[in-house]
């Protein structure tokens, strides 16, 4: 999984069958000091996250997997949890860190 | 999933079965501020995406399930809808647009 | 899917059990522009690509549906048509090609 | 697989179902000599990796296969083992070394 | 598929299930040149693979079709075939190479 940042949210009305309803965020990814890495992604959302939140996501086949496995629906990324907290070992510092406050 | 903005079409006549009829468009990779990211791709289309639509893309195994599970075919992204907005934080600005008028 | 023109073969007599007889070609990604991107990658092929012809590439698990899915066969990429033209938009211009004539 | 060293711990309360109890660790991608290289990311681990350790991680759609196919989730990587040792050829010579004693 | 050549061996006494008895081995990614290209990684071989082979590799889901369908277990990587020779087109020159002799 990767760590991410939502920054905010996209709309479309002309879409797949399979994904209506579904809310859609644009997510920056994050290393676990909160530093920017990569390109913006785009993730399907069910557990409530919003703009500001350091989420964990998931990429490729697996993220459809939020639905049964006979509804299959096309998605590559979807947020699973919204981060608590971190623990991060920095050479011989640890660094602990509440993200969502 | 990405954003992407439609640049192009491509034609193969000699192709793997189960592609026939199926519209490929070559797509532009973009961040959610609408700047070129990455290579070039080219995306399945069955939702009617033109040159110039700003469109989000499933990458991977999901994007087969815009057809029943039954019928797999080969591709690895689709356009899964074509994007009306977006609505970025940028440090403490909110940035909106309407992105295919 | 990505764009990428057949440079050479590769062959392998000692190999997994299930990719006996299937051609494997060596595959340069390109852009829409022709513009090698990336690095060599293989490429299954069953339709007759040869060396020099543009090709439409799939990778990823949805590159093993070129077989029935009773019997799926660990590759992750094939070779899904051969590019006949592109069109391009390049800001307001329209950049039309024939590929492999 | 990649090779990796753990770095820390993540928690999340509100996620996805399916996760619960699921222990996510936060790991460091390496190459053979120990090395850091790419980003950070985030692996499932049920088999008791923690804080130093050198690990194999699986990623994508088969790292929900440490649970059984009928109880699929959305998971994108798994710890799969602790590395013990790696032997590596350099040149002409051969460099042992126990990763986690 | 990716060629890689293999450098090196990987040993886990700690593992998840189903891994009991993989040979696992470390590969260094390269072209089709035999230039060293990406970083290193891990693959399953079942085909007898040793150092300084070049190997042909299959990443992702479709790496764990090695194995019947009815088991799946958590590999991404697996190699699939011992190089014997390639031959690439350069400009206009065709360069041919045995590669395992």
């Amino acid at each position: 999984m990767r760590m991410g940042r939502v920054i905010g949210n996209v709309w479309a009305t002309r879409k797949e069958d399979g994904l209506s309803g579904l809310k859609l965020l644009i997510v920056q990814p994050i290393d676990a000091h909160g530093n920017s890495i990569q390109s913006h992604m785009v993730a399907a959302d069910r557990i409530g996250a919003g703009v500001g939140d350091e989420v964990l996501i998931t990429s490729g086949g697996s993220s459809r997997f939020i639905l049964p496995k006979e509804n299959p629906i096309p998605i590559d990324a979807v947020i699973i949890g919204i981060i608590d907290s971190t623990e991060v070992k920095r050479g011989d510092i640890h660094e602990s860190s509440d993200r969502n406050d």
